[in-house]
């Protein structure tokens, strides 16, 4: 990627307009009124990808350096599908207070923070401690990207198999960024009989080994329920399966799931339930990867949530704006809602746009926006 | 300003690539051996323009917000003229430690560091010992593009005028980032008797006023010969004054100096002496002003010097290396020399390669280059 003007500079007067001296009337407008940073600078179209190389894609900790491939291709992203300018930020640290520290030194650079392959648990305290310090929209992709794809591919799963949110028994393995996410934005679209497994189990109270942010969900979840156990046990008539772990379900407990299933193997590039086997016993099937149907890809929405975000001079991103992404690409589907089409393609051009347009909506009903 | 893709993104074939999975192979590699870094992502031509906001141009302490517009036209100026990715971080701290562990904490994200617009003497310890600390170029434009192109200048006047450095008297007013910077590189370049002036008066041992910087300053030049007082008593039988001070140096001072002298009055907009006032009494004049001739302007430097680091893969930018830059673009003139014409127009296409290949050369020579 590379980064360039957007206006020519060919001769001695752009060059004492883009720089000294005709520069300095600018920056005195904006030392008066710093509102006019959005008129006069790209900072209000321009997202901070930030990572400290500890969770990269599946690849685990693999440090600053060889994380920025993947921050470079999301800010290529930002662009194609978003229009928004997105700058790579590999940090060389891995404390969360200097990260916090370090980005928060950054904000006045940026439009927006989208924080990228950050381990759990501490990706949800930065994630936390900056939305409480920054006055921008401070986004962890791989939380609550994947939680808004999935929550509009099931919203049409649900539709298709004739089923309730709130009548529905979810079953979510993987308690990392995207369990939790995808965990909480399900409990906000109404599911209420949820559970969510980490390698040891159903998280739920009874549970002494679980950190602070597991606490928390297994008392929104598997608690209300009374859901113990191992996979298995919670697999046993469940209506819905979403696979955010990696790993493998084997055959026998994919075949304990109530009739006309929903499974969702987001893994990559080895989906949880191999489509093939999940079709076995599953009404709708989807996974993380484009060659199979229904991919549920990140794409879908990071690009537009930001770009409806900017659109709005939102302060935040807030869960009305997330729940409103997540109908905006369910509804796309529209007719063509089918077992092998929940989701819109990532090359569809209505996608950015309607996203946009509902995400700036939600900011402005959610008090956030500031036109 | 924006960024982009320098490759098209028209399928699903290049989204795998360059995002997930595909991207997950360059990741990889780049794990196992990081000097690939070079050739899969855009780091090694790409260079963060680093400023806290404290001396904006001439307008002072305006912030990091205000000063966003400089950043992004300086990131534009080094795109035209040396190809080189400008990326702006306006940081929200004045505060020394914390910019120079910020900046030590972003370096995997960039080849270089331009640093710009920070205040003296706070510049001078935060460029130390960050080039101390990192193994990448790290650079204050504000002292050594100015430097570099006021030796320039000054090397073709002193032709122009039969002198020769070592026996040249030179006074230089300001002794902030520019003051210093230009003083050091004089002397490096054979200049030795020389006098800097802050608002009190010549720099020299005798005075108990003097930060450690200027202490230093003060020991390389006027000890040596004894040069004291205030500006009138230095400019009487000088050959050259060099302005990076603002304010305005009174005609019967201009008056005291030699025959043929050299008048660089560097302040934007209001040179330190007029160009119609100096030529009544130097034979060459400069400022740093596009409407006069012979304009010393930093983009003359630091475009060609960022340029010729990255094609060695410098891992610093060394005394030699500045040298190297002035020397080519002194002789970048060549046969036009004359007393308007000492300096080249920042528009002539061979400045920013004449630049960068003398400096990677200068970089192989010292021992800096790993290419």
């Amino acid at each position: 990627m590379e980064t360039r003007s957007t206006v020519a500079l060919t001769g001695r007067d752009e060059l004492s307009m883009a720089y000294t001296p005709g520069v300095a009337r600018v920056c005195e407008s904006i030392a008066a009124d710093p509102s006019l940073t959005r008129h006069y600078t790209w900072v209000p179209n321009t997202v901070a990808i930030v990572t400290d190389g500890t969770a990269v894609l599946g690849l685990g900790d693999i440090g600053p350096a060889a994380a920025m491939p993947v921050m470079e291709g999301k800010a290529v992203l930002f662009k194609q599908f978003g229009g928004v300018d997105g700058v790579p930020i590999c940090l060389d640290t891995t404390d969360v207070e200097e990260i916090i520290e370090t980005v928060t030194r950054l904000a006045p650079s940026f439009g927006g923070i989208n924080l990228e392959d950050i381990s759990a648990p501490r990706c949800f305290e930065i994630e936390d401690r900056l939305k409480e310090r920054l006055s921008i929209p401070v986004f962890h992709d791989d939380q609550h990207g994947t939680a808004v794809v999935a929550l509009a591919a099931l919203k049409n799963a649900l539709t298709l198999t004739g089923r309730d949110p709130g009548e529905t028994r979810v079953v979510i393995s993987g308690a990392g960024a995207a369990g939790v996410a995808v965990a909480r934005i399900l409990l906000e679209a109404g599911v209420r009989d949820l559970a969510v497994l980490d390698r040891q189990g159903v998280l739920n109270s009874e549970r002494s080994d679980l950190t602070p942010v597991k606490q928390g969900v297994a008392r929104d979840t598997a608690d209300h329920f009374g859901r113990t156990g191992k996979l298995a046990d919670v697999m046993d008539g469940a209506d819905v399966y979403i696979g955010v772990s990696g790993g493998s379900v084997p055959e026998e407990v994919v075949a304990l799931m109530a009739d006309d299933a929903i499974i969702f193997g987001l893994a990559n590039p080895n989906p949880e339930v191999h489509p093939e086997l999940a079709h076995r016993y599953a009404r709708v099937v989807a996974t993380g990867r484009s060659d199979f149907p229904n991919q549920i890809n990140n794409v879908l929405a990071f690009p537009g949530i930001f770009r409806g975000a900017f659109d709005a001079h939102a302060t935040a991103i807030t869960e009305g704006m997330k729940l409103a992404a997540a109908d905006a690409l369910a509804e796309l589907v529209g007719d063509e809602l089918a077992e092998d089409l929940i989701v819109p393609s990532p090359f569809d051009p209505r996608v950015g746009p309607a996203v946009a347009t509902a995400v700036a909506e939600a900011a402005r009903r959610d008090g956030v926006a500031r036109r």
